[in-house]
């Protein structure tokens, strides 16, 4: 059993201690990173938040201190009281390493065994070891630092939007099952057996509704919920910072939001985000980029060579291009050496996104070499190269397909060069694109229908509303999305305030009246009682922090994460409960998995 | 179907309007709170979040402006560009009555019907209406001033917070079950069928994990969880102010409390707290006002007349002091001539305390009046009457049993009196107490058992902890509520931070150390690698917007309530869901309701 403190008080924190505070007399609280016990001194580095201060102990100092110092070991909790003094051999790569605390009083505060984890930065540990000793991952410096970014980027992002009006209002995490979403997490409730609560997947009518209700401007740190297979960076819970403003059309939703981007980016990690943000169409990613969160680090962009190409006897290509599909293709820069082999596991790597096949143009110093060279003349095979503007060593990539596949598995090839080619390395930027004009409608060709793009309750483009009925496809949304290295950051979009317009849309969607009310119905009728025109965004909170604190993986950034399977290794929920539970809640458990 | 905004930008908000604006021409965007027409000229007041603005179409000002503007009706939703002129009639009742807006042009950006609720302060509607219509109900200024206090308080505790040194760590809300609080909400699990997550009742275990991370300052306003009957000012979800601080002791947790409460009474609602607030033992609260939570804006305080009636001859009395009870009294002054059937209901109320009976003795001008006066000799009346200092006039009311009844019997008393009397008519008082030293355990009569009297987390105080095997009920907490107004606002600890008490704890409640470390294993393990001592508090926020917002009802300060049910009025959660959601989840529904 440890000591207790009984009165005694921390005065300092370990890290913040520098040659002003010598001959001070100071108690400083925190675990043992080290003891060395060197020529009858004993010398501590004492841990906190803060960082590190070396301790000595030494008979001379004080010897009943000495003896119980010499007793310490990795991670006991310990209270030190004495004289800061200035270091004989300073310790430069220590921010404190300056000064050391002679000890002259030591509490034990508590005892630990050998921890299983090292308490150390950059640890190369067992994710699942890490996870089920949190409470230890959690107590390295790394790990400190990253949530302490997290806590003041969310400091910095309400300070802002305070200072804007807007007001941070909190809505129910037992929420409504409503469709066209992801897969629900879902209550049983007690008082109404049969019947559930669902968690929320965003506060998206909640929010609007608040809109209706004038508060004029409304944001929420939210807590978000989406039962689904867990990718790399999914988590089951995950954090938004929402935001709904009224009286505003996209414009003014952008211009706030790259007024917070950059305040917060130069904040938190010094970086200057220089605005306005580029803003891209999302026909031009597509084109351009294969995607619609377009990496702009770097070029490689796709051209359409569908025009060059179409007079040659090339099967593939021509067939193609009858068909209504188009020919692509990219140019890695000083790849025309690039090996058969090499070539071949890219031809592969675009097929796992349903391209047929990749065909190849390398330029060399008198040739142009390809395996498709027999099917143009020298003239086609030039055009091509000039139309990609392709230099000697260039390595031309092409895929022949229905333009989405296209787009598709040249837009993965692109990335997956860049990263092959390490053409990021030591890239230190962060470049934004404002990707806008999105499809308001997407045909689900699984299920025979269109679903919505951003969701159910984006307004359509002005110009294209006329088309709603007709041709769905064509709309386009007054949607925007803010992309960040290749990642959607965050996006939002104007919303539909009009009951019959959200009721057409709704049932383009496949609802029949009927169901469209019973599913939104109570925001259908708010519309009827003066709705104001709003519209919002939504951040990623959680991949924001993964941008600032520079880590990859979701996991650093959540206290505590659960893993792939949706699991908490650490506390071993889920659990089984007791039968008694289960039936006040009126369900049975059909089928257990273990 | 409204008219878009087509760029038209709102420059200020209505409430802000003041001479200083006179021949600005502005933009205001909101709704209409009435419309007349009178004598050529339609008048209508715009409302927005921050207030009132008169404007005025005629012919003379715009003719089409005017034109539509008379087609406005309540709660349509405008846009407004014109000219701020000097009112000619000044309306000394509104912020913005020196000044109105000359209507030179209009849209309508949406029109509406009739509400089915008056958009006004001081509604008087049905609950149930209300909750269907909240977003109507939010339009209204009272409402919506609570949420801007509310948005308020919670930044300005987050500010205090951040400024002295607190992280806001956010820890999940898909949790483990545990027992030994309420009943958990529950959460199947499609990756383990049969298995469930629980909502949080609140994040006590995971700070205290954050502690032993090495996290030294924790927060966060967390969103907790209770399926519990709904009680008035009870709701399924409530908000908490949740803190943990390492290497401290009681006083250092109440003192940075202090600063907090005095900093959001004085920014949110100008109330000056007196510091230090007065510290009360659990003892003096129950022995003085019959309750852990006092309300001390008025005396009334119980008497222990034991020691003055212990010769007498009465039998209730005599037999009651025999079995170890004892007989206490308030007293209510100037109720002497309290009419019987008045204090017979006095006598009813405290039986649904389980109290056997009242006894009373009214103090007159000549005499001592009392059904009990025939078992007391004039001597011992009148020892009685001095023993609670009793003047003319001056109603004496007892209760004799076991200490637990009388103490909750008459502080409820206390409390029904002071109502009748009216003794807090007017009083604007905020009145804090401390109360401190609570038991750690009670028994439970109902399971013959121990159990916590805050949680089984709390440490219990030093000099008691040797009497925590051998006589439980003996042992007093480091505990401490704030209360304020006779209300619980907040409450806390220091925990526990030892393996073996923990243990020893979760034993003398019953747990097998099987059980404890199925249940807290992570816990308990966690404290074998050098805890810090810590502690903390955590408020609830809903009734602190209570308090600063001067409400009553805490639907009022949570913008989607439940009702009395657990059922949100609005959106119709819980609600049925599709058979293949259940499927995925392995359960099925045994019985239904509606």
């Amino acid at each position: 059993m440890g000591e207790a403190l009984k009165g005694l008080k921390r005065t300092v924190m370990c890290g913040e201690l520098r040659e002003n505070s010598i001959g001070n007399t100071i108690t400083a609280m925190g675990w043992v990173q080290k003891k060395r016990n060197l020529g009858g001194l004993v010398f501590v580095d004492l841990r906190d938040r803060t960082g590190l201060l070396q301790v000595v102990f030494g008979e001379e100092i004080n010897e009943d201190a000495f003896t119980k110092a010499d007793t310490v070991k990795s991670e006991y909790c310990i209270a030190v009281t004495g004289k800061i003094v200035k270091r004989e051999a300073p310790n430069e790569n220590m921010p404190t390493g300056m000064v050391e605390l002679l000890g002259e009083n030591i509490k034990i505060l508590s005892e630990s065994e050998t921890p299983p984890i090292y308490i150390k930065e950059n640890l190369d540990a067992g994710e699942n070891i890490r996870l089920k000793y949190r409470y230890l991952d959690l107590r390295r410096p790394d790990m400190q630092k990253i949530f302490m970014i997290r806590h003041k980027t969310a400091k910095v992002i309400r300070d802002f939007l305070d200072e804007k009006g807007f007001l941070e209002i909190e809505t129910p995490i037992l929420g409504k099952s409503t469709p066209e979403g992801a897969r629900d997490y879902l209550v049983p409730s007690r008082n109404f057996n049969g019947k559930f609560y669902a968690l929320p997947q965003s506060p998206q009518l909640l929010k609007q509704l608040l809109m209706v209700s004038g508060f004029d401007k409304y944001f929420q740190i939210a807590k978000c919920f989406r039962d689904e297979d867990l990718r790399a960076n999914r988590q089951p819970e995950f954090t938004q910072v929402d935001m709904e403003l009224s009286f505003v059309e996209e414009d003014d939703v952008i211009l706030l939001n790259e007024e917070l981007i950059k305040k917060v980016f130069k904040e938190i990690a010094g970086v200057d985000v220089k605005t306005p943000i580029e803003r891209m169409p999302y026909k031009t990613a597509m084109e351009k980029y294969g995607s619609d969160k377009p990496d702009l680090r770097f070029g490689m962009e796709i051209n359409d060579l569908s025009e060059v190409v179409k007079d040659t006897e090339f099967k593939v290509f021509k067939d193609t291009l009858e068909n209504g599909g188009s020919v692509r293709a990219i140019k890695a820069e000083g790849c025309g050496s690039m090996g058969r082999k090499q070539i071949d596991k890219l031809g592969d790597f675009v097929k796992t996104f349903k391209a047929k096949g990749l065909a190849w143009i390398a330029v060399k110093e008198n040739e142009i070499k390809s395996p498709i060279a027999k099917f143009f003349t020298e003239e086609q095979l030039k055009s091509i190269v000039t139309a990609i503007d392709a230099k000697v060593n260039d390595l031309i990539l092409i895929v022949a397909d229905k333009d989405n596949i296209v787009f598709k598995s040249l837009g993965e090839l692109r990335l997956h060069l860049a990263k092959e080619m390490e053409l990021l390395k030591n890239n230190k930027e962060f470049r934004f694109v404002w990707v806008t004009e999105f499809p308001l409608l997407s045909y689900n060709e699984e299920e025979k229908r269109f679903q919505a793009e951003h969701h159910p309750f984006t307004m359509p483009m002005d110009e294209d509303i006329k088309y709603l009925e007709s041709d769905p496809g064509r709309v386009r949304a007054k949607a925007y999305d803010i992309v960040l290295n290749g990642e959607e950051l965050g996006g939002g979009s104007i919303r539909i305030h009009e009951t019959d317009l959200q009721e057409k849309m709704l049932k383009v969607l496949g609802f029949t009246k009927e169901r469209a009310w019973n599913s939104f119905g109570f925001l259908l009728e708010a519309f009827n009682y003066g709705p104001p025109p709003h519209g919002g965004l939504a951040y990623g909170f959680d991949r924001l922090t993964m941008f600032l604190a520079s880590t990859e993986n979701i996991k650093d950034v959540i206290a505590f994460p659960k893993n792939q399977n949706a699991a908490c290794v650490m506390t071993e929920a889920p659990n089984v409960v007791d039968d008694k539970q289960l039936d006040e809640l009126g369900i049975s458990v059909l089928k257990e998995e273990n």
